[in-house]
């Protein structure tokens, strides 16, 4: 007889652990960058587990005043750690947590991540010390918000409305909302949270504009929380995701604060109201780095996350036989179709994730050399190159990782059948927390053509003759890049083979961008024009150079690993990725001219024994991820394999059966009405005739339109 | 002075409107069919907007209780209509319905589509006047449920495992869940509202299976609505969205129901046990295609309806300065990167448009050839020809066409920036509430797998010389079409090349499924081994054969049209997605040699032409899609432009500023803690060794596990 299809989940799983064919622990702590850094996550993901406010099981049932108050009171939960850990350590913390509730990750980090950051960039010495005394470090005495958004202006901060309108009679700043239009959107924290925001506005002095600067507002009583005089504070509700922050709008009508809480560092303001600007503007967007990077490193860890979930169900689902004599129905990890659906995107995770690690290395780098560099020092040029190479890099992998990362989730969700679309997998929140990345802090377009530009100008150089390094290093010696081809079958096989194809596919998508842009320049039109113009082929730029920079990472990181059964299988998903991107790009790879129609069909055929191979370690490779069933929180996808009785229980204790259910009255009428209750008129309805009306109705208004608008005109003639 | 921002946006619109280069009603009557069905429309989409019940300002704020209830009571406000109204025009109504309030469609579906469609399809004579009297039709008396997926079983009905076990003394069949996954699960109306169920069920007659039948299992005592004994009926709970409908899982524990419950119009179960089969087993899928055939226009209509939003908040959305002398900022829709963004979704919204017009037909042709076959007919096998043909065809647009839709929410999504995240502008709702279409009635995968089935069979067939028509008539000829190549740009600019183009890189991708599997065939595989090991190539020959599908019925549709301005934007939008297509799936039309390199790039140039064309006239044609702002439910895509104020009142309504905060004591008590309310302990804590310790307790247990598998392994080897 055959097996119940929920029978043996348990033991399919330990069989498919049974016999890995490299040594798990490896290959997670190479992943992790460091066994203390993999220890770490383990320890932060225990306490979380155990930590009762952190409980998850019934978080998709909480309504949204529910959740928000929920994820106020873990924010006193972190705090401790937050003042005892080192920022490392901590940053290693906050990961974890964003993993587990985004909505908190953001809530948490619009104090201690925007406000406090804002101060800490933008704050003199002393106004640092006067808002530490204040308790911003520690929470106590104020929470902070970061007024950045507005109704009509997003990525666009030189455009902000807000004005800062300095009265230098009293020595104060009046901060005001000139039109509906200003209102600050989108604050995280306003709605009820925050005590002060740092407020992005226009400095106005004697009426002229000095730019963009930020100004710390006092927007609540502390004692109370009432709103203080002049601000107008609403809640924007219901989002698509992340609904534990409370997000807000803010209107200012004429508040004033002291000259001193405009923070100074960069830009003064005397008190005679003389600006003072920085020597070097592009110092302050350092900033900007640290949300991308963690955004990045955000992309690769949801994208194991919910493939964990889409490739452990896929190994204990069972669906269809095989043939009538079968002992059980086939595992849909075992259909090369589903193989094609998750595998691809499995190797995709594990490049995004050493390719994080690398961005991470590189901001560090960056940040450090941005804060040691003193006025006047000889480097300074090549902390700017820097600046401005980690600040391409880093919007291109932003942009390219989070959309990779968000199709990802709904592909494992989709792989999941019927059971993706139930809350209770995690798919639908993980979604919609999610997708918020793919637009804040740049949005991904945007930030794609920034990269893109970047690319246009790095060939720029090198055809000038100057060396690249770093992530456009493959221009180095473009014409001979440009001329390469793939010479066989067995170039494919090897790392440096693949890499050579991303050089010169890479370098060609880049070389018709500036060609294209200088073709432009000659038409006569302007370097911004110009670049608008050639917008689409910057975009298509950034996209191949972003595949091949991913691979090199992964190719980089494999190569460091010491020889061994866990080198080899990375190497082999390096392959299976930088050879599923060129299937995936492969239009580019014909166009160049590297691959041969016929070495397409090997690359095409490569990735489909990619697939099925990478399926046969697919669950140690999950395993190695070490994300947690807390964490996880999706009874499909845990880690003992007993999916169908974990999926039922959970949905069972959040529906309890014998709840009174509220409308079985209306139903119980609806069923039961008397025929006789709805009156009955005397004859049938002529639709034709209805539909006739309408029509003769809706031309005669177009006719009266049409002539009191000609009338209008001839009105306006005379 | 400059313009603020938000001014102006109801002049821009108007502007946008003012001269349209075609009459925009005869646009919208050319695709909607005809004069009376976008009348029938306009009538329909009025009705709601003043339906009280189906007022939309509040619904992302109501919790999921709220949300079901007032989703039953709109049943009351349709049943009128269903019982009063022709089943064309009553469709229609349930298509608008569908795009104003998918989770009340699916409600109302459950009875009328799929519990009423299961009688109507599967009941004998005789049957169906016993339903009509219990009040079937008019839903009094009863309210039904469809009980076909099971938590272990989807897709494969076949496999499906409640039992009916025919019991000849009581002439009674009985009901039975013989273990967790054979529990109903996700049946829509189960959880709150049904009180019978359409079940299907293993028929097991004197220990023999005999497949799959379907039974009418009475679940709740339709005076109480007490679940009925042996029933055990529970709420499924929280879903990614729809979640207006009820969805439960049905147990059944030796529920007895008369043999007359079994629908026998195909199968017939005698009184001493004698089963009969019907003839022929596919004249039974019809059912399947009245949903696909929905989803296709919902895919179609749901397109029109985000990008209906993201393109008029584009055009009024301003951001950046082309210059410093410039009145007012850009209008995103006038950046080239974001006409790259929605105009091919436009031209693809308004080809799926009229592709559903024509699965519409095929369908209505479909059903009636069925309904009128008489027991040996003669033109049986041209009715089963056909049948295979819609079905494979219906598959395939189903497929496609969803996820296109789901990528066009999103990327609309994506287009109105942060605002796109708020559930009031109504994209998070639609990629929910749209997401499942994805999955049920079919994987898209799956169905994908399907249509490259049945066109490796056509493909067969031309081969041997078998004429094609219909949607696989372009292999006709096939060595002429394998040849086909390019001749020049001018052929790209003509629906005729651009459909030779489409023939001939369609033809080639199914060449290679055929012959990979003829491969396979031959190299001793069984059909469906060898049809498995093809799945990714027969998925690619259907996203190929579809794309060209697609392009084919809408240049049809154009050509239908009388000569004039509609007509030749019609076309011009055509050509666009004919091209835009060739360009995303550039690889194939290289690799197939259709086109060249040069070529390409002319067809990647045009395309950026077409985006800019087509901007010009993008409002007016969205206006043409006669969508209601009530049904959008979106202010940032409201009719007269008023976005910021509408939005704005919107989200204020939604988010009373007075109501009480419940927990802004939490807040007062967090900021004002003292320090010392957290005690503090001797010494700090010392990570490293914390970690160690981690990492040896680690070591000693895997030694432990190890050596205890060791001992158990040697025990079982004694």
């Amino acid at each position: 007889m055959s097996v119940p299809s929920v029978g043996r989940t348990v033991e399919t799983l330990a069989e498919e652990r049974a016999n890995p064919p490299f040594d798990v622990r490896k290959l997670s702590i190479i992943q992790h960058g460091s066994e203390k850094d993999l220890l770490l996550k383990e320890k932060f993901m225990l306490e979380l587990a155990r930590d009762p406010i952190f409980y998850l099981g019934d978080i998709h049932d909480l309504t949204k005043d529910e959740l928000r108050e929920r994820t106020f009171e873990k924010v006193g939960s972190l705090v401790y750690h937050v003042t005892n850990e080192s920022i490392d350590d901590f940053q290693k913390r906050m990961q974890v947590i964003g993993l587990c509730d985004p909505g908190f990750w953001t809530r948490f980090g619009v104090h201690y991540g925007l406000f406090l950051g804002a101060i800490r960039s933008g704050a003199t010495p002393n106004q640092m010390s006067y808002w530490m005394e204040k308790g911003v470090i520690s929470c106590q005495g104020m929470y902070g918000c970061f007024g950045m958004t507005e109704l009509a202006h997003g990525s666009n901060v030189a455009g902000l409305e807000t004005t800062a309108t300095f009265d230098e009679q009293a020595d104060q700043f009046v901060i005001h909302t000139p039109h509906i239009g200003a209102t600050k959107w989108w604050i995280g924290g306003a709605a009820q949270t925050a005590t002060h925001c740092a407020v992005f506005a226009q400095l106005v002095i004697k009426g002229k504009k000095h730019g963009t600067k930020t100004f710390i507002v006092p927007l609540r009583n502390i004692k109370t929380l009432e709103l203080l005089p002049g601000i107008n504070i609403g809640d924007i509700g219901k989002k698509m995701g992340r609904d534990g922050i409370d997000n807000g709008y803010i209107q200012f009508t004429n508040v004033r604060i002291p000259r001193a809480y405009m923070l100074m560092k960069h830009s003064q303001v005397s008190r005679e109201g003389h600006v003072t600007e920085p020597a070097l503007q592009q110092l302050t967007y350092g900033a900007l780095l640290s949300g991308r990077t963690a955004m990045v490193s955000d992309a690769a860890d949801t994208a194991k996350k919910s493939l964990t979930v889409a490739v452990r169900y896929a190994a204990v689902r069972r669906q269809f036989k095989s043939s009538a004599e079968a002992d059980m129905e086939t595992q849909i990890l075992d259909y090369p179709i589903h193989q094609r659906r998750l595998m691809p995107l499995l190797a995709q995770a594990v490049a995004f994730g050493f390719t994080s690690l690398e961005m991470q290395r590189l901001y560090e780098t960056t940040s450090s050399a941005l804060e040691s560099l003193e006025p006047g020092d000889e480097n300074l040029d090549d902390v700017i190159n820097q600046l401005k190479t980690t600040h391409a890099t880093s919007a291109g992998l932003k942009a390219f990782c989070t959309w990779a990362c968000l199709q990802t989730i709904d592909t494992s969700r989709q792989a999941c059948g019927g059971h993706g679309y139930s809350s209770y997998n995690g798919f639908a929140s993980m979604y919609s927390d999610f997708a918020v990345h793919c637009t804040w802090e740049g949005d991904n377009t945007i930030l794609a053509l920034q990269s893109g530009r970047f690319l246009i100008q790095a060939y720029q150089e090198v055809v000038k003759g100057q060396k690249q390094s770093g992530g456009t290093a493959y221009m180095n010696n473009i014409e001979q890049v440009l001329k390469g081809k793939c010479s066989d079958k067995e170039e494919l096989d090897t790392l440096e083979g693949i890499d050579k194809g991303w050089s010169t596919v890479a370098a060609h998508a880049v070389k018709k961008a500036a060609e294209d842009y200088e073709q432009c320049l000659k038409s006569g039109q302007s370097r911004e024009q110009a670049f608008e113009v050639c917008s689409q082929v910057r975009f298509v730029a950034a996209s191949v150079h972003t595949s091949g920079f991913v691979f090199r990472q992964f190719r980089a990181a494999v190569e460091r690993v010491e020889a061994g059964a866990e080198r080899d299988h990375l190497e082999l998903l390096c392959k299976f990725y930088g050879l599923w991107q060129m299937e995936e790009k492969a239009a580019f790879f014909l166009r160049s001219g590297w691959l041969t129609g016929e070495l397409l069909d090997h690359v095409q055929a490569r990735v489909s024994e990619h697939c099925a191979s990478t399926r046969k370690f697919a669950i140690p490779l999950i395993d190695s991820f070490a994300i947690s069933d807390h964490i996880l929180n999706s009874p499909i996808g845990c880690h003992d394999g007993d999916v169908y009785e974990r999926y039922f229980d959970l949905v069972r204790r959040n529906n309890p059966q014998l709840a009174e259910h509220k409308y079985s009255d209306k139903i119980l009428r609806f069923i039961h009405r008397a025929p006789e209750e709805m009156e009955d008129f005397e004859g049938e309805i002529d639709l034709d005739s209805e539909l006739e009306e309408m029509a003769e109705e809706r031309e005669e208004a177009e006719k009266e339109a049409a002539e009191a608008k000609s009338k209008q005109e001839t009105k306006e003639d005379k």
